[in-house]
């Protein structure tokens, strides 16, 4: 590690509006899209945004990230929040800082494949509503997923930045497939696909220091494009993930504004500020604004979410992800899957299985739906296979995976178990190797003509394709059709008080 | 910063018996002393450091810290626990890993300079009891302050760790007082003491990377002596500020166990841990055994005090540190003072004072006691002062620093401040410049004597002699004299679920 070089001291300046650095990191601000939803299940309104917006817009932030992810989804279902409304709205606000968006690649703001023709009009309408750079992800890190929304961010004029997820079989980067030549090789293929920006997208807080040392250094002698780092605090490695990434020449860090940070979000901005002051890395952002922003989101906002943080333990870091190289959320949820079926007994052989199905099934990335995919599967096989006979209970998501609905594996699929998974699996026995949605018939018609004129324009539309269900019962409540329930009215300062009242005199 | 030399990668290994790396990084862990007294109020209990003491005894820390700091006040005066009793009940259980304890010099564990005899008979008994490492610190860096208990632990044949508080009075490391020098000065002062290791001792999480780098760099050059860093997460900056260090050739790192982490307390050991495998560093720590402790840690111990974390704030992290190079707890103890005092408007006015009687003060180090001397005449100087005439209300701790009771200011004192708070001082108008202790009579004796016959042995004197008034309620509720309230008792279990339960129904 003797080639630190990018970082070098300068002249030490404290002012506000001390002169730029040579080549200041940039930096994005996940608060308002992945700092919500990392830490208050997605519940961040729009309302709760305005008071800071103009205060974060003069920040010098490369990008607010304000929408997409989970977003669209709990805006319509639990907020009784028009999605499109908040870009639009918060546009209003931040009159000079870019925003950017988390999407799924095919899967767009949803938890599937959606065919072309409706993720053509998903990404038009995002542009024209007021999106400017489309952070794009696919599971399989299968970049044919990437395809059709790429077209359409290129038509609209916009910044696609293309992600390569972050996942590893070793509990650090290396072996046979996650190793160095693993990313360098995807980085290459985004470029050549025209990304404005690559994106090391690591989900899980799994990157460590030296790793991302070495694989920052290895991308920027290999592609010319922006390098930007996403890297969860989970396990408590990113601060020093940051810094070692900014040594290794790294542009674009992805930080949240203090209250947002931390626990399974993002590292803060403000102890990186201070850090890189005096050096030719220097943000040039002011201390005392953003501790102007916090006071403002502690005081107003925090109440109102404060009940949804995660208190189960006292430890904000999990480091299980440091144990078993998988998502802090995904053993949780397995675990308590276990205790569900009263088979909490058998969470040991759940860890020695996991990596076996995963092996199996393509030694895929682990993250929102995989992570899920791989996880069930292994819980079904330690409660129902024995010695005679494995995969004895096979998930539908399985047998789409199997099939190449969700794209191509990192590694070929254990060709046994995929066999068994498509024995008469309804589209066909055989795996496609095509393109997945390039099997998908167009569905933006068809989901126009069931909605009809409860749809008011093709925003309500696409809302309506994406989320048939949920989004037809917010456009009713959207246009007084039916009244919105009280578990999607906000919760006021009020009822923070009650509340807290009622918790005194216990 | 080019010469990040001291970590190079070797070859990844992930057994838990992996070799040993060429030069480990020593790890201190904190979590039975700074850790709960940063985190619970020093409410920890030796009956809740038990389950995991076996464990911690494997992991192969340097050292354990365990006593001293705030721990035998609380634990005498609101947990009805002998402290010294401590020290041997965890020392059954930890057969190999040395012991740790915070002395604060002069100030023993207390609040105030006590005589000589008295520190004497303490240092002893602490080393009888067994105590390993005498790690030492005195508010004002002033070292005549150390030459008595380090007359003391060199005679019991102990360890003696040496701190150089680390303060500031610039947002970085540097300016007139607290430079570079300043601290290369005081590690060979130190080391000419005799010092066994030297401690940074970063209370309020001031010292950022590079310049951590830069010390560490600067110290390995300049003495021999190993260097120990304890830089507290509170910032936000420390587990950055550990790893630069470590790129500088540090020694020794503070962390603690997760449960105990972060917030105002330290930086979690397993992601170093992590961070460090594949090097020339690597703590050879195997963090299977580390997660099975914490598991033991979230399980049994973290239900009992959970209640006394600070929950009045999302933000894990306290940026007033990096706006003002202050103690965490300081600025919130003035604005609770301002708010008492119906003067919260005032809070502009403490900022900009407070600065101003530092340095009139002679620049001292903000730490404990020093943090609340400066804190509270800051409050009286923007509260009666008035344009005729500053310090118009002179607090008596303000007159004993003038008189040099505390020990010698970084710089002098500002000799109309100090000529106005001696006027009519009681021990005389004109200050000392001898060893503080010098001036006091000895008063073990004397001690002995008051308590008599309540006090069987040396312990319970010398526990009398440094806190009479509690000490003597303690030594009747130990001799069954009086019946303790129950208030002192321990929170069980049981209480915790009748808590949640009333919690629950509000
Ligand atoms: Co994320
Ligand atoms: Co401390």
């Amino acid at each position: 590690m003797s080639e630190h070089t990018q970082v070098k001291m300068t002249e030490m300046n404290y002012d506000a509006d001390r002169p730029a650095a040579e080549n200041p990191v940039k930096i994005m601000d996940l608060s308002l899209r992945d700092g919500h939803q990392s830490l208050f299940a997605t519940r961040g309104r729009t309302e709760d945004m305005i008071p800071v917006a103009e205060l974060m817009d003069e920040v010098g932030f490369w990008a607010v990230e304000t929408w997409g992810g989970a977003t669209f989804d709990t805006m319509h279902r639990f907020l009784n929040e028009d999605p499109w409304e908040r870009i639009r709205t918060l546009k209003r606000y931040f009159k000079k800082t870019p925003f950017s968006m988390l999407l799924r690649a095919q899967n767009l703001v949803g938890y599937r494949n959606y065919a072309d023709d409706l993720a053509e009009a998903f990404v038009e309408r995002a542009a024209e509503n007021g999106m400017d750079i489309f952070r794009t992800f696919d599971a399989l890190n299968d970049y044919r997923n990437f395809e059709t929304v790429v077209k359409g961010i290129k038509k609209a004029g916009k910044h696609f930045q293309g992600c390569i997820c972050y996942t590893m079989t070793e509990p650090r980067l290396g072996g046979d497939v996650y190793n160095l030549d693993y990313f360098i090789n995807k980085a290459k293929d985004l470029e050549s696909m025209g990304a404005d920006s690559i994106c090391i997208k690591d989900m899980a807080g799994l990157i460590a220091p030296y790793d991302a040392y070495n694989l920052i250094k290895a991308l920027k002698e290999n592609v010319k494009a922006p390098i930007h780092l996403h890297s969860h605090f989970t396990s408590g490695m990113s601060p020093m993930s940051h810094l070692k990434a900014i040594e290794a020449g790294v542009d674009i860090i992805d930080t949240c504004m203090t209250p947002y940070a931390y626990r399974t979000s993002h590292a803060a901005i403000e102890p990186l500020v201070m850090t890189l002051i005096g050096t030719n890395r220097d943000t040039g952002f002011n201390i005392r604004k953003l501790a102007e922003i916090n006071e403002i989101f502690e005081k107003e906002i925090m109440p109102k979410y404060k009940h949804l943080l995660d208190d189960s333990k006292v430890s904000i870091i999990d480091i299980n992800v440091l144990l078993h190289q998988t998502p802090g959320g995904m053993l949780s949820n397995l675990v308590n899957q276990l205790r569900e079926m009263d088979a909490l007994d058998k969470i040991g052989e759940v860890y020695k299985e996991l990596p076996r199905v995963r092996r199996d099934l393509g030694q895929i990335p682990l993250v929102t739906p995989t992570s899920q995919i791989v996880g069930i599967q292994t819980v079904n096989n330690v409660l129902f296979d024995d010695e005679n006979e494995r995969y004895k209970m096979i998930t539908g998501q399985v047998k789409d995976l199997c099939y190449g609905l969700y794209g191509k594996t990192a590694v070929p699929i254990n060709a046994d178990v995929q066999k068994k998974a498509l024995k008469g699996y309804a589209r066909g026995e055989e795996p496609i190797t095509c393109r997945p949605a390039e099997v998908l018939e167009p569905e933006l018609e068809k989901a126009k003509e069931e909605i009809g004129d409860l749809a008011k324009d093709i925003d309500d539309q696409v809302l309506y394709a994406i989320y048939p269900v949920t989004g037809k019962k917010f456009l009713k409540w959207k246009y007084g059709v039916e009244t919105p329930p009280k578990e999607v009215l906000p919760r006021t300062m009020e009822d923070v008080k009650k509340d807290d009242e009622l918790v005194k005199k216990a």
